[in-house]
């Protein structure tokens, strides 16, 4: 299965947290406001922005802080 | 491995078209603007949001058009 791990890290990235395991789908929700949905049906809402993706790791990791750009 | 294809819609969500097979990377690199990292090595740049993503089924929809929230 491709689930992956959310991770959410504050904005000097330097200590992240699991926040949900085996997650199949992600929708927004809202500005900086996701939906996670795990493989086992569990659902969370996440705030923060995509910080990095890396499927093949089956690791997302969301970050909390001020704007990017 | 746990690679998805990432396709991109207009905003009406009717006609979908594949923009990059195998991601394994996706990292934000301005508003609405992600760079995609295959699994060959192969890096994109898409222009849009994201509109759902579902790891299990290794499919991500962006959308282009107006905001959403």
């Amino acid at each position: 299965m491709c689930e992956a791990n959310v991770y959410l890290t504050a904005e000097d990235g330097r200590e992240e947290t699991l926040f949900l395991e085996s997650v199949d789908k992600i929708v927004p929700e809202g500005p900086d406001s996701w939906r996670l949905t795990s493989i086992f049906g569990e659902q969370k809402i996440i705030t923060g922005r995509i910080r990095t993706m890396n499927l093949v790791e089956h690791r997302i990791v969301f970050e909390t802080g001020r704007e990017q750009f």
